[in-house]
């Protein structure tokens, strides 16, 4: 997907709502356990349920993963279902790969090419070389690990390295790399005050956002310092929509919460943006 | 297996040899892609001939996950086999995650609980929360990213970050963690140069040294700065011995490979450490 039609879905649905599928069997409708793939089964209720509020999907693959190979064809009937039946949805593997070259190549190959994904989520720490692999990939998107929404953050993030934040110097040198225009950029909800920082550095790039609900985050402040001409964000949320019920209306509950998501972000698109939509 | 364990075993057999199980069906002799699982197959006959002169051997996840369900099967068959066949094996799982907290749980039950590896890499950048879960395991390793053998490690890890290069203040920061005596550090064999400063900060620690070989390290420069008291290095070799030869002999090959390396480590020990063995 280009990011020219993520801009125009945003648009058109007044939305820049991510819904993370972070599915644990513990905490799913015990009635779907009975299906063949309760994952699965899971997924598609809350996609077709909540799929006209949300611009994007993010499966957290550690949760498949988790599940062996049971998991791992619960993850490619999703991403079918998700490409097969909602192609404009933007579809994000939220993987957090890097490795040296030919090994990043692999990984690339995993989720931009066989299972299809638009994009994928990478960690920075080992440089260039392990993250152009992903960028060789046209119409896709790496989306770069760079102020995390978890207290490690302050870590290593939010150090100075030769006098600048680590966090900005990604950000930074990011910029150089090779088809750099298809970065996209992991930005914490939970540190609303840093978005005017980056936005210095990256006005245009489009920021996927976490911690909005669960983690803190509050959608207001994210918005007042990170939106873009183009909005530029793609707000994640996961547990606090598809776990809103776990009962036998979870799908109803999770469109609810999503539908709730939508009208404050389009009421902030209407305020801050007012010329987007027109 | 404690880390006693596998110094026990590195003595018992003089080699400090890992080797990498990055398997390509490009690369590995046809007729082998007869077989029901031909990665498997590859595995078994490369463990078979090799493990009386390694201590560790290391699937790369990437290339089992590059080929989907067989992908994990194969990758589940491989440790099953290690595990029951050569249980005084160390077992890596080169999977390089580091996520959230609750994410980073589900990522360390797959490889340390499921799949039951000894040990796991992960990449430090998310700090503390992202790395600990992974410290819970009893008996089980974390080894974490810390100067890799790419081009890339330069752009963040050797730079400075409040008067410390990066790569150093992973390692302080990390020492802090709780259950931090269960943490390794992966450190490039292409900058043996760094091994003096690296034993100044952890002096015991096991060290995972990729890129001998292929990626152009040597031996007995890292030995020289990088052996600790009782050898804390553990040197990966992938290509340079599962590739040896793609024909018949490709075991064989692979075996007079791994023979080599561990005639030079045996070499090394005597000559750097003559008291390790008596």
């Amino acid at each position: 997907m280009t990011t020219n039609q993520l801009i125009s879905e945003i648009k058109k649905k007044k939305s820049f709502l991510c819904i993370g599928l972070d599915v644990d069997l513990d905490k799913i409708p015990t009635f779907l356990l009975d299906e063949e793939d309760p994952i699965f089964a899971f997924n598609k209720a809350i996609i077709d349920a909540t799929h006209q509020y949300a611009v994007a999907y993010k499966p957290n693959i550690a949760f498949y993963e988790a599940y062996g190979l049971k998991g791992w064809k619960s993850l490619e009937q999703t991403i079918n279902y998700l490409n097969e039946n909602y192609p404009e949805i933007f579809t994000i593997a939220d993987a957090k790969r890097g490795d040296i070259g030919n090994t990043s190549t692999m990984y690339a190959k995993t989720f931009l090419e066989a299972l299809d994904f638009d994009s994928v989520t990478v960690a920075p720490y080992m440089g260039k070389d392990s993250v152009e692999p992903f960028l060789n990939f046209k119409n896709k998107h790496t989306i770069l690990l760079t102020l995390t929404s978890n207290e490690g953050a302050f870590d290593f993030q939010t150090k100075k390295i030769e006098e600048k934040e680590l966090y900005k110097e990604v950000l930074e040198i990011s910029k150089t790399w090779e088809n750099s225009e298809r970065l996209m950029y992991v930005v914490g909800a939970t540190k609303a005050e840093y978005f005017r920082e980056i936005r210095k550095i990256v006005p245009n790039a489009f920021l996927l956002v976490p911690g909005v609900g669960a983690q803190g985050g509050n959608l207001s402040e994210v918005c007042k310092y990170g939106l873009s001409a183009d909005v530029g964000l793609l707000v994640n949320s996961s547990r606090g929509i598809i776990y809103a019920s776990t009962e036998n209306d979870f799908a109803e509950a999770a469109s609810n919460e999503a539908k709730c998501l939508q009208n404050e972000m389009e009421a902030i698109l209407k305020s801050q943006l007012p010329d987007f939509n027109s």
